[in-house]
């Protein structure tokens, strides 16, 4: 079955949309029905779905998500003991727990059925620059 | 491979089951062993899969994200930027994020591996009525 | 398809991980691209893809999880009405919400496509101890 990986450059903490390449990939496999799995590769960045038209969205989203779960120098936040990559590291594995770090969307009539509100992003919760890796998988 | 699509009818905020529609999905595609997606097409509701025992375990689980996550008129709530839709709007795209938009469910000897006390569910988020369209997909 | 069960013995509140017999299953399996699905078959535990090098984020997960959902006997639990398997009871369905009962992980060349520091986690939120069962599912 076809498969192939995406490689997301991230510039800090936010949600950076993949719906083309995915739907790109559906289009080349030919597939009329089926099933994409996106997975990323790490602990400290997930996967959304989300809404694509309202920008202020993304904003809010990722803003909730820094009072759910505030840095670890945060005094909310002193009960944590994994401390060794910054303040950063321990919330971005909490917030990549509460949402996912994989996607299932059917294909059908040979596109991604999303809705037509529907993007797929990667959530990055780290500060610093990273290069992330989601595989794309096509099942019948 | 098989698929459907499910439209579901809300009423408000709670969760909504499609239990019975699902596995009758699944018992007519006649698929011995298999894979059962259920992808909702909306990020304003989101999919659960939780017990369908006790009615007051539904209560509750709504009482409590409407606590995680209040409108956006609650005084906690203050720094939301998108609120064109009304107060339940961008709250309900947050518990859509700490929730899922799409479920996995294993089908063993021709039904759904559920165990016995769990159910799927619709979780809607929205205060006024919604017609939801879940697909469900059957892969090998 | 090929598919199987896995039991795990918990004893209380925690992450278990079963990442070496997914593995096993995948490599028995000699399926060369796929796409495993873990699904659990209960509503009081779930499934997590967690970082596996420092124990401590094991630790500080169960420590967020547990300040994010108290047990019901806490004061800002006192709207709950799911009492009656004790006071771990409904926030170990509310934690179960939150995170994941199924998880799609893809198969490259013949093995689990996990990022290097990837683990997957039963995560027990009952405090007394239960046997829990796990179903792996292989896609093509």
């Amino acid at each position: 079955m076809p498969q192939t990986r995406l490689t997301i450059s991230t510039r800090g903490q936010g949600l950076y949309e993949f719906t083309d390449e995915a739907a790109r990939f559906v289009r080349t496999a030919g597939m009329e029905e089926g099933l994409l799995t996106a997975f990323v590769r790490h602990t400290s960045c997930s996967l959304l779905i989300q809404e694509n038209a309202d920008p202020d969205v993304k904003r809010d989203l990722s803003a909730y998500f820094a009072r759910l779960a505030p840095p670890a120098d945060d005094p909310s936040m002193d009960y944590l003991v994994h401390r060794l990559e910054g303040p950063d590291d321990m919330p971005a594995h909490i917030k990549s727990a509460l949402t996912q770090v994989s996607l299932g969307v059917p294909v059908s009539a040979g596109r991604l059925a999303l809705g037509t509100w529907q993007g797929l992003y990667l959530f990055e919760h780290r500060d610093r620059s990273h290069r992330r890796e989601i595989v794309l998988h096509l099942s019948p």
